[in-house]
């Protein structure tokens, strides 16, 4: 399954009298979003009634107000919309609707509509001698108009009954999912064994539930920072607890000075003061420091014990905690010890990103816009098209870029588990972006900040070796720019950013291989760069 | 390839004239062992010449002073024994003989025997009427009896050549290659790449023909205790280099205090420093710490680096450089702290051992015992035949145990690389040895010390569960006894002793799983052994 991007709304259609409103409403207050229904928003841009609008105008006209109605409300979200039960009629109200996510159709026979219409005076329709007649008649005509929905339910049961049965069907939608707030699961095979990483919302408090022990009262050690513990430790031990862990909090100081050598010594030592034997799990709760630190205290106590990420950042949550790498740092190089120690398990809880500071998640989106850039033409243009639902949390969105990305991910640690070659595909604007995090000065550079102008200086060197055209270049300098990532960094010394290049690990004797992109969503492994080529890049985006 | 024990003897037979004597002493000389001829033997032993003796008292009696040296002589070595043409007469003289190691036949035909005896007068044969019909009618007639030699050579060349012919024929002699001093080569199957352990004499000068670098200037760290470097370093270095390695030597204080954290953080900082790259080798140079110590920093050196091991002592070469296990002792405990991290190679030089303290000695010897109970009834019987050239080091002796437990451990790993079945054999005399080990006073126990008491504990736990007899684990006993390690150890508290055992790292989640020896050379793996009957077993070696 190939995750598709998240639905912008729901629409609900169907013949009149279906519960289209009532239902829609419901729906909207069960996923809290928003509710909104073409035929209100005409009426109220009209200041008349729909009959009043017919009996001036015609129908064309209504159909007319209809379809700007649509277009207007279809391009917005989250939310759900009712429409009138003739706007399928229009092929480009399909296409909008659809666009926005899935539509569905609800059902029921002329009985139950004209039992629940009967009396309506506002209703043209049943203002006839024989409405039974006219409903069936008018069914029959519309049939074809309501085939296209991506659903048909019916709706002849109570508002409450089609309103759960709405929510079971779209739990299993795959644009959809996010709305309801199902979490995503995503299945990993790293040729040892295989695992999976959850994706979705509130998922912290369930931890104990979605990873249970093999046997009641096997130790979990939680590892934490100091300034997470406060935040997520009482939820995720209680979780762990309740489902048959006998849970120990390890905490260690909050921020990358804790990725050494003392650190990893007073962690091994408290691991096996609380007890912890072969058979004990390690749950790693923070953003990249943790994963990295408690993955590498997992992955050589007692020459390895399960461990379990549970990233609370962005970068974490879509790139570091997927892989199984883990490492500390050495005075003379970050990263320079550590294991690969694929977890046992993954659980990512996008609402724990809620609590990140902006330059943190800008962090994450760099490596994000990377995936998007090699791997995911349709992720990028989301990325260009929907960036203030992305900037401002939209969970649905960031459900979807959570989980895309982890499958991304996935995808290429599966077909390359101990980085030996499709796996390099992950290091674009990495090659340069690691000289640029390197020679910046003492107070630094995120991350992904580096990443972001080192996929610009990358896109340029693919036009130069010839691979790319210009047009795609620009597109991956405008995205890193739209998510306020710097395109270029100031206060670099450029032989320091060179010679840090060339200290590069992934350099193996003197040869350079590097990912480019051809085109936005595709990518190729070129060997033996010219190495002149790669510092002309590299210098274009110092300033 | 199944080793066998080594040959303690080369015979040389043939027809006279063949170059017997010639050939033996030229090949005795070559291989650096003694060299004895029967027929001096019978000469010297009664003071008269063999035609004397043949005319005095007849063929038969020669031919029972003959076999009387035959079994003397066949008894010792190791030695080149060139015996009389016709030796191989006798049944008892052809076993003993054959028991020995490999027979050789050396083979000329009537006229290349002729012109080498013309003028013998001390030959009988030779002094008939037409000497040459004479030889052709014995040899057609002592066809039958040379046919059961292991080896037809042909001797018409010269007695140099002769010999190397006979050089590259024990070579590949399963039995004499240990004389000829040619290394064993055993292949190792891990699962993930497989290596090769190489056992032989002087390998150290050849590490790096033996380990030959990927390409020119790769850099190589030699690892290695600041006792050790001394002796070995000078010439593992120069092997390195002169094989194309960049090899640069790190150095850690001597002795187990070694496994620790502020050593390992300083060896990794001298591994940046030294500029290791993805590419580079750890060679490790020493006995069971430095492989420990050297093996985890470079499994996590970058996440993982080449390793090759240099075991020079004989239990790092019997046990702990095969299998792939590294680790560091936390204050809380030995090697809590570790990696799977399989080598690229093994280099045993079984000449290191010569400068090993007795007491080390004796340490590995207690694995030897434990392999030999579990897996090689064979070998076990040539410990309880050959004590003494095991201890007095007869090099062909050493050479063979090392290579044939390598072997051992070797099957055992690759059916198990990750400890989580069969290499639980490997702990037989453990359970109860490492119990031992972590309630001795301060001064301590050596580990193959411990080893043999708890082969002797749990030898009778075997006989108490009902699974062998009494004769089997007496057997047991008196091996461990023969080669100086306790069958029992005082001034160990009981209570201590028991709660050690409770906390082995191997009893997972309170389940106690042992391996048993029902009978010599034979092992069975027993779940949920009666806690009760092991703490009785374990009691039994206190005194």
């Amino acid at each position: 399954m190939r995750l598709e991007p998240p639905a912008r709304a729901i629409c609900i259609t169907g013949f009149m009298g279906t519960g289209k409103t009532t239902v829609g409403r419901l729906l909207a207050q069960r996923l809290g979003i928003g509710f909104v229904d073409t035929d209100e928003v005409i009426t109220e841009g009209e200041g008349r009634s729909i009959p009043d609008i017919f009996a001036q105008h015609g129908e064309e006209h209504f159909r007319e107000l209809e379809a700007r109605a649509v277009a207007s409300v279809s391009a917005g979200g989250p939310r759900v919309i009712s429409t009138g039960g003739g706007v399928l009629l229009r092929e480009e109200n399909l296409r909008a609707l659809h666009d926005a996510g899935p539509i569905i159709c609800l059902n029921a026979d002329a009985e139950t509509i004209l039992e629940r219409t009967r009396g309506d005076v506002s209703r043209p329709l049943l203002q006839t001698e024989d409405p039974a007649a006219s409903i069936r008649a008018l069914l029959s005509a519309r049939q074809a108009c309501y085939a296209p929905a991506d659903y048909q339910l019916d709706a002849s049961g109570s508002p409450d009954d089609v309103t759960a049965a709405l929510l079971c069907m779209l739990a299993e939608d795959p644009r959809a999912r996010w709305l309801v707030g199902n979490e995503t699961v995503i299945p990993l095979d790293t040729g040892t064994g295989g695992y999976s990483v959850t994706v979705g919302r509130g998922l912290l408090a369930r931890v104990g539930e979605i990873v249970p022990p093999s046997h009641p009262g096997v130790r979990a050690a939680l590892v934490t920072s100091d300034r997470l513990a406060p935040l997520f430790a009482p939820q995720v031990s209680a979780s762990l607890r309740s489902g048959g862990w006998e849970p120990v909090l390890l905490t260690v100081p909050d921020g990358e000075g804790s990725k050494q050598l003392a650190v990893l010594g007073e962690l091994w030592a408290q691991m096996a003061e609380a007890g912890l034997d072969r058979g004990s799990t390690v749950f790693a709760l923070g953003g990249g420091v943790i994963g990295d630190l408690a993955g590498f205290a997992a992955a050589t106590f007692m020459r390895g014990i399960d461990l379990v990420h549970l990233p609370t950042s962005l970068l974490a949550q879509v790139d570091s905690s997927i892989g199984g790498k883990t490492a500390i740092d050495l005075a003379s190089g970050k990263n320079l010890v550590g294991a690969f120690h694929q977890p046992v398990a993954v659980v990512s809880d996008v609402a724990a990103l809620a609590t990140l500071p902006e330059a943190e998640l800008r962090s994450g989106l760099g490596e994000i816009i990377k995936h998007a850039c090699c791997f995911d033409a349709e992720m990028f243009e989301l990325m260009e098209r929907r960036r203030e639902a992305v900037l401002e949390g939209d969970p649905a969105v960031r459900e979807y870029l959570v989980a895309r990305n982890c499958q991304i991910k996935a995808e290429v640690v599966a077909e390359d588990p101990h980085e030996q070659g499709l796996r390099a595909v992950l290091n674009y604007g990495h090659t340069i972006g690691h000289a640029l995090e390197r020679a910046a000065p003492e107070w630094g550079l995120r991350h992904g900040e580096v990443v972001g102008a080192g996929i610009v200086a990358e896109s340029r060197l693919a036009v130069w070796l010839g691979a790319a055209d210009e047009e795609t270049a620009a597109r991956q300098e405008a995205l890193v720019a739209a998510y306020g990532l710097p395109t270029s960094v100031e206060g670099i010394d450029e032989e320091a950013a060179v010679a840090a290049m060339a200290r590069d690990k992934k350099i193996v004797s003197g040869r350079l291989r590097m990912p480019i992109v051809p085109a936005v969503g595709t990518f190729r492994l070129v060997d033996d760069i010219d190495i002149a080529l790669v510092r002309r890049a590299l210098v274009s985006v110092l300033r």
